[in-house]
């Protein structure tokens, strides 16, 4: 199993202080030390940036050195979505690293994915095609190249939830499909079994995180301007109201809020046995 | 003008050393100080492998955490490629800094270039489209679709530089067009103007830096069976035997030697006019 986390921010903020309690969980207060990766979108002017800036290492999470790097550089941004994870399927490499990144439409995307898809093998005919060996990177692929084919070019963030809303649930019979996905100008979050949201605005309040013993007073690290969502496994602080998404819960943010809300059909297969008679992807 | 840095490697090696003395152009002993990027391809097992990992930033690379973080931290690779960036055309954005990457037959393809194509405005009409505004990624996403087109899946080394070397005349009509390409097996070099390489193997010798006032023994760093060829605009060393590359000179470099040569036409218009009646790109 994964960890996810992502933000999505209504001005460019830094992650520093999330992604500090986050990386705790690569290899120190959890197990998940088979790597990390994390992708920002930052602000090029006024404008959010088409282009994320990545970084990952095999190293976990708690002792890599350019996570310690991250952890004292912050870098503002408008979209972040950072992994950490525990290999299930496909091996321990850089090429099996999530967020995975591809250019699309002129922008770049960024995807993560929590869960395992069994014997899920979909038909990928047109450009996009994995480079690593995992289940989450072929559903990627296949999702930009579906999505290439329902539009001509960037459609509005109403009009890519509604798309997405029909696309997922034919990945997610393949067994647990929480994933984070980001252009810059959105951020996506699917939920099968576990994701949380929480969103932090004025007044901002001291926060009890989870994963250290430590409280920090996010009114000190924010303007009264800022509004962010934050979205993950599981709840990052033990005082904030963490919202848990439904199983088929698909939710579009922008701005630093809730935009778009689809409810795809529940995961038949929450854990579909290896040989189950999943239905061919389209 | 900005500058490139290039390492093929036989068996993975570290960039540390000539990234130390490469950045000190990004600010400190050179103009560069508008942004810089370095691309690795590492790895994966016995195999080089077939994702890049990618550093960039828009503060300068003499002066950049992450740079620093980079040059105590060394990164075994097969292939890497670092630019160092002063902006003629396009804003300083990190979508404009250089390597750009994208993923084609499965594998990332990274490239960085040095030079000016003037009123380049190839027919992208595939599924290869510039994130950023800069002529050098216009020039790798049309390298890219004529690479899609003329083959169908990933060709041999020398395959690719046949086609390399008819593509690649069709932009350098434009301009100064000297780039570094790899796709993680090889590592592709075309001169207009300034690249040059030096091949490092057994008996290493001790070399004095350009930029830093510092020597270094090579054979420390490197066993009898390491073998490197490090391409760059400028020399990084002065006791090396650099090889100077000729106008239209095509080399695709493979386990740390010279394995494909092509010489294109050397290019017509080194400077055009802004006006210049450059011919259509195909």
């Amino acid at each position: 199993m994964c960890q996810l986390l992502g933000m999505n921010s209504h001005l460019p903020a830094s992650l520093t202080v999330s992604f500090s309690g986050f990386t705790q969980r690569g290899g120190c207060t959890d197990h998940h030390a088979d790597g990390w990766g994390i992708a920002f979108f930052e602000s090029e002017g006024d404008q959010p940036g088409r282009r994320a800036r990545q970084f990952m290492d095999k190293q976990s999470a708690a002792t890599s050195p350019i996570a310690q790097m991250l952890k004292t550089y912050p870098i503002k941004s408008h979209n972040v979505i950072a992994h950490v994870r525990k290999a299930t399927i496909g091996a321990v490499t850089l090429e099996n690293c999530h967020p995975f990144t591809r250019e699309l439409w002129g922008r770049y995307w960024v995807f993560a994915h929590n869960g395992d898809l069994k014997n899920y093998q979909p038909n990928l005919h047109s450009h996009f095609h994995p480079v690593g060996s995992t289940d989450s990177e072929r559903a990627f692929c296949w999702l930009l190249q579906e999505l290439n084919k329902a539009h001509a070019s960037m459609p509005s963030v109403q009009e890519m939830t509604h798309t997405l809303a029909e696309l997922v649930p034919q990945i997610s019979c393949y067994g647990t499909f929480n994933f984070l996905l980001s252009n810059g100008e959105a951020l996506w979050a699917h939920a099968t079994t576990k994701l949380q949201y929480v969103l932090r605005q004025p007044p901002f309040p001291e926060v009890q995180m989870r994963d250290e013993d430590v409280a920090v007073d996010l009114a000190k690290l924010n303007s009264p301007e800022d509004r962010q969502v934050i979205i993950t496994t599981e709840p990052l602080t033990v005082n904030e109201p963490w919202v848990a998404m439904q199983n088929g819960e698909l939710r579009a943010f922008v701005d630093g809020q809730s935009a778009v809300v689809k409810h795809c059909p529940p995961t038949h297969w929450v854990n579909p046995p290896v040989d189950a008679a999943a239905p061919a992807a389209a």
